[in-house]
């Protein structure tokens, strides 16, 4: 079994089978700690370096957060302006400058590539939290771990999987990455269904079909589709020419409790990477849906907290000395 | 007695007498904290969210001193830019995701009313540092403790107060807030100085009568004032339709010294909500009061500490248990 | 000696040689701590209010280190947008108040004298984290510190020293900084070398000569130095009046391995105040260097965490009991 310590975490392709469940088995036990039923101090005294020189609310609390239940403190960064990248530093000057303030390191950056060159000069591990449009893969294993427990839960594992994923395949950075960690699993039927400008790209595709996978494809959603989980993207409106060459599509793929009913078991998972946007025209994932008990869109933001903590505990390698730190809760939650 | 364990704080409407008696019991106790002659780890391992969708830095830090001065972590949010709500995800949807990074949220944001559509989607409990013009209740909190203290300093209680509004008691939402939780009280006086543009909305003046308090309503300073607090409020630029026209009403009701000394009494304890504006042509509050004993403006801003330690010991249902976990402090502070 | 316990830390004007021996006395003793050889929990519970009302990364994440290093906690300020200075409070408003909110304060400003003016409203301790072109005395600490551990490396002391300033002396607040440190000591040879237009300032030849120290001034980079430092500083383009009048100077004294082996001692230690510039035409400090061992500029930055500890520890009068709180340190770290 590969060990993580002192590894960074940059891309999806750096893992297999079996590392991925290690990560899950790591996260399973972080649980208790994100329920507040109990606490943990392992972490005491590390610091993280949370550097977002791109902003995501969501991806830097998580991280934050993550970081915190494991006891540990949280130095952060945020935006471009107020770094010293303006003025001509390198990735790798920032760097090494910044990994000399951190025992480990959670990175955004709206450049393809950045966060791999700037580990290249940290002296700590470093773990991606986006790097444009190349990689994100704290939210591809977080969307396989939701998978994963969301399948449990039905008495199933991932092997067997038939996934529907819906929308624009084209620009979305996440479903190409669980594409390609759905990959290391068996006999998974994937039905990939976008307009056709906006289709999964060919080498996504290959990629599939040649490690023995299932691939229909098609522009309509219709008939009655026995997937067993159903992802949803959003429309991304930055990705295209204009606003207007954006909203030819949107609503094309429109999910609520009436198309769910139609087209999907009754027991499909309905996930979405999120942020949903849910403003009148929007159409994408109504919020009709927010009573369905199979929408697990929540549970995969609570998961990211369990994966990233996963992360934390194996790069730092206390992953098997976690519990003995542990104390109690003292406080009112309801998680518990 | 109402248990505050679990819930939300949003206005000053959901306070009784009883309630208010609670908080400030509770807040005295976190004097040592403060004071730092001993420190509490009651909430260690706890985590606040604390989200800034507008900009506040007195509040935002007082929020978050607080919740460290209980022994937990702060992951902080500022600003709008930063948020997926600029991607048009509803704040019930931003609720669901960042309350599950969280134990408790305090949240301030431009829109009337938008901290209580968050907390309809928080899992954790929410308390409104500022919602536009429509809340702010923990100043309005922290207004009215000091005035309890100021009046225990001369061993008086709220009851049979004597308060002084002055300035723009229209635009003026502190004032507004304090109003009603001085209705709580019995027997208090009301002077209402401003011009007549800027009045107290009649719908305060109602609310004030109603409940069996005295109003007295005046367009100028004149006189000698047997107030017991003199709250100044600052002419909100902002809220005029132009700086000439707020600049009409601009040191109208100037406080300095000698004002003080011609319309007060020796012991007349002076408020303001902060920021004063001490630039030479605003006529607020002149910095000459700075040696008056009985300038109470900082004293106030120490009390939102308190405050806002006694809310989060209460809605995380710690208050009974805080000094349980007490160490010492060993570094030297002149707060001692 | 000196104590610092509740001392402001506001320029370089205020220490003697006695107390910078002391600061790097104790500076040595964190060097355990930032190794994650140890950790200590001396200021658990006390809080750092890290204002920045001027961005910059590597120092506001420096002090934040350092504090989180020592176990306390630090609440965040950065930018002035975000500030009630904005609404026309005063320095001394904004010090009296968030200096109720931390038991130590950290401050950036872009205002020459708005630390010390902020200092005077302060009831903690204030460390200037740089006021405009005024003063930034950690930075010259943290020079002065890595000078001394470079010296010792090599076995000898400060006094002696020979030291090549080279490039703007004119607008570096840092080699000004740093050369009146410097005075305190025995015995040291200055060449100064700049074209003529950017030499050092008159007044501070004057204090090196008057302290008894040699100075040689040049323009040009001749000949063989026997200097035991070299200090390259960068062409600071935002003073000059536009951008083709800073190119005049840019690469005039651009340091390289080939530029290094000419004109320096096989065993001179290279310094710069960082950031450095990396891009293509910059010409300041190339990247071949970063493979020889006597580049010490990442030391410098790594120097900085300690210098801050120091003062912290120093301001807060606990440096004679910081051990007294270690804990083992649990997580892989690669800098142990």
């Amino acid at each position: 079994m590969q060990s993580f310590t002192g590894e960074h975490i940059l891309s999806v392709n750096q893992f297999n089978h079996d590392s991925i469940q290690k990560i899950f088995s790591v996260a399973n036990q972080m649980q208790p700690y994100a329920l507040r039923q109990k606490r943990t101090k392992v972490l005491d005294g590390a610091i993280l370096g949370n550097l977002f020189f791109e902003a995501s609310t969501r991806t830097r609390v998580s991280f934050g957060t993550a970081f915190n239940l494991l006891g540990g403190e949280v130095r952060e960064t945020t935006g471009m302006e107020s770094s010293a990248l303006a003025k001509g530093e390198s990735l790798f000057d920032t760097a090494r400058v910044l990994s000399g303030y951190s025992d480990v390191v959670a990175m955004r950056h709206p450049d393809n590539g950045s966060v791999a060159e700037f580990a290249v000069g940290s002296r700590v591990p470093v773990i991606n939290g986006g790097d444009g449009s190349n990689e994100h893969p704290t939210q591809a294993l977080l969307d396989l771990y939701t998978i994963e427990k969301e399948r449990n839960y039905h008495g199933e594992s991932i092997d067997g999987l038939h996934i529907a994923m819906i929308g624009d395949l084209k620009h979305g950075r996440t479903v190409h990455s669980l594409s390609k960690l759905l990959c290391l699993f068996k006999n998974i039927r994937f039905t990939l269904i976008s307009p056709k400008e906006l289709a999964m790209p060919d080498s996504i595709i290959d990629t599939i079909e040649n490690a023995g996978h299932q691939v229909v494809i098609s522009d309509t959603l219709e008939g009655s589709l026995d997937a067993d989980i159903c992802y949803q993207t959003r429309i991304q409106e930055e990705r295209f020419p204009s606003k207007d060459e954006a909203n030819k599509y949107r609503g094309k793929f429109r999910l609520n409790q009436q198309v769910y009913t139609k087209h999907f078991q009754s027991n499909t998972v309905i996930m979405h990477p999120l942020p949903r946007d849910s403003r009148a025209d929007a159409n994408e994932l109504d919020n009709d849906l927010n009573l369905n008990p199979n929408l697990a869109i929540f549970r995969q933001t609570d998961n990211g907290v369990l994966v990233r903590m996963a992360l934390f505990a194996l790069t730092l390698g206390v992953e098997n000395i976690v519990s003995k730190y542990d104390t109690d809760v003292h406080w009112y939650s309801n998680k518990k």
